[in-house]
C-alpha cells in the first residue's frame, strides 16, 4: 500500500473544517504544501498567520493547478460555481473530494462534470457551533465520523486514498449511499436544526411582547440557542440543497408535534405519558 | 428579622428538588427533623437511607402534623388531592410552599380551599436530566433562579420567609405573577420540551424503516435527547396544567416553522438567511 502523502494539497474553503483538515495533514506529515483559496482575503490572510495554510492565491485555478489533493470545503451553495471556475486546470492525477452535508444534490450536479476527474464525495461529521477558520483546531476529527458516498463512476482507489485520509486523521470512515446519507442526516441533523432555528425565533418573535423572556432562559431554551447559532450561510445552503427530503422530513416532524398537541387539547393523559416514555427509553439506550 | 429556622420541615414527595431542598436545610441547619411523604415507601426509605430526610410515614396526614414548613414536591397533577388529604392536618403557624413548574392553575386550585393556610407558591428553576431521590444533591440551587408568584391572598410574612429560605440555599429570588410566570416558562421551557419530545419521537417513528438512523445521530439530535428524556409524568403534568397557554404558543412554535419550510420550499435564500442570521444573534447576545 502507497504512502499517504500529498505533494500539494488544495483547500478550497479555509473554514472551520477545511481549515482543521490541513492542520491535522501537515501535522500528520501527508501532505507537504497547504495552499488555500477563499472568497475573503482577510480570512486567507489570518488562515496563514495561524499556520493553517502555508499560502494562498485568490485564483481558484492557480490553486488546483499542480495539486494531488483537492478539497473541496465551502458552503456547498457554491460547490457548482466554484468547481466550473477551477475544472479546466485540475491535473489528470488529482484526486478532489468535498466535506459537504448533503451529498445527494452534490453528486448529481458535480458528476456530469467531473467524467475525467476522480471525485469521492465525503461528510466529516464534525460541526461545531463556531464556524471559520479561526475555529479550526487540530485534532477536531479524532473519533469523529466521515461518510463517504460513493457511486458507480468513483474511482475504487481514489475511494481507499480518501478513506485513509480520513482515519490518518482519527475519523471513523463509513460507507452510505448518497440518498440514504441524505435521508439519514435530514433526519438526525438537519431537521433538528430546523427545529432549533424554529424555536429561537419563536421566542424572539414572543419577546417583542415581554421584554424578560430571554433572561429567563433556563436549561430548556439554552440547549435549542447552542444550534440555532450554526452558520446561517451553511445551514441555508443545506436546506436548499437537501430540500425535497428536509420538505418530506419536516412534514412528519409536524406530524408528531400535531400529535402531541391534540393530546395536550384532549387532556390525554395516557398518550402523553406513552410519547414522553418512548422518547425517554431512546435516551437510556444511548448511554 | 427572627432566625430562619424549622422545628419540623414537611418534604411531601422527596424526588430531586424535594430531596434536594431537604439536604440544603439540614445542611445549613435550617431544619431540625425533615420529614417526608411519598406514594413509594421503597423511595422513602432510600430518602432515609440517602440521609436526604429523618424519617417518613405513608400517612400524610403524620407528616404535615406539627409541621412549621411544609413543601409541596410532587408532580403538579397530584397537588389538589394531596392538599384534600392533608387539609385538616396543617397546624394555624404552618407556612405552605410549593415547587411546581406551572403556578396559574395551582393557585387557581389551592388558593380557595387554603383560605385558613399561609401558602406561598414557588419555582425553584433547577430541573436536572435527572430525576427521582437518588439524583437529589447539596447545592442545587446554587446560583439557581426561583420565582415566587404571590397573589392577592399571600401573607407578606410567608412570603418573606420563603425568599430567605430559597436564598440561604442559594437562589436568585424573583416575583412574578403566576399567569406571567407560564407564558414565560411556558415559552422557554415547556415549549422545547415539548419540540424535543417530538423530535425524538419523529425519530423513532423513522427508525423503524432506518435502522441506522440513531446510530449516524450526531451533535444536533443529541442535544434533543437530553431534554427529551426528562420526567413522563412530570411533564405529562406540567402541559396538562399550562394547557391553554401551552397550546396558543405551539401554534406559534408552528406558524415559525412553517414560514421556515415556505421559504426552503420557495428556494427563498434571502429570507432564510435572514431568519438563521437573528437566531445567530440571540445566542451571540447571551454569551
Amino acid at each position: 500500500m502507497k504512502n499517504l502523502y500529498f505533494k500539494k494539497l488544495a483547500i478550497i474553503g479555509v473554514g472551520l473544517i477545511g481549515g482543521s483538515l490541513a492542520i491535522d495533514c501537515k501535522k500528520n506529515g501527508l501532505a507537504k504544501e497547504v495552499i488555500g483559496y477563499g472568497r475573503s482575503e482577510e480570512n486567507l490572510k489570518k488562515a496563514v498567520s495561524l499556520g493553517v495554510i502555508d499560502r494562498y492565491d485568490l485564483n481558484v485555478e492557480k490553486v488546483v493547478e499542480g495539486a494531488d489533493l483537492i478539497v473541496l470545503a465551502t458552503p456547498i451553495g457554491s460547490y457548482l460555481e466554484t468547481v466550473k471556475k477551477f475544472l479546466s486546470s485540475v491535473s489528470p492525477q488529482a484526486i478532489l473530494t468535498d466535506v459537504g452535508s448533503v451529498k445527494g444534490k452534490i453528486v448529481k450536479d458535480l458528476e456530469p462534470i467531473l467524467q475525467n476527474i476522480k471525485f469521492v464525495p465525503g461528510h466529516p461529521i464534525a460541526g461545531r457551533e463556531k464556524s471559520g477558520v479561526e475555529s479550526a483546531i487540530p485534532g477536531l476529527f479524532k473519533g469523529a465520523r466521515c461518510i463517504l458516498t460513493p457511486t458507480e463512476s468513483t474511482d475504487h482507489d481514489s475511494l481507499d486514498v480518501i478513506k485513509r485520509l480520513w482515519e490518518r486523521v482519527g475519523a471513523v470512515v463509513s460507507y452510505l449511499e448518497p440518498r440514504e446519507h441524505d435521508e439519514i442526516f435530514g433526519m438526525v441533523s438537519h431537521i433538528p436544526h430546523l427545529v432549533a432555528y424554529a424555536m429561537v425565533n419563536t421566542v424572539l418573535a414572543m419577546e417583542q411582547e415581554n421584554k424578560k423572556l430571554v433572561s429567563f432562559s433556563g436549561g430548556g431554551f439554552r440547549d435549542f440557542t447552542r444550534i440555532g447559532a450554526s452558520s446561517p450561510e451553511m445551514w441555508k445552503d443545506i436546506f436548499l440543497a437537501n430540500r425535497d427530503i428536509v420538505l418530506n422530513q419536516i412534514g412528519q416532524y409536524e406530524t408528531v408535534l400535531a400529535r402531541l398537541k391534540k393530546d395536550i387539547e384532549d387532556g390525554n393523559e395516557t398518550a402523553l405519558l406513552q410519547e414522553f416514555e418512548k422518547s425517554k427509553k431512546l435516551r437510556e439506550s444511548l448511554n
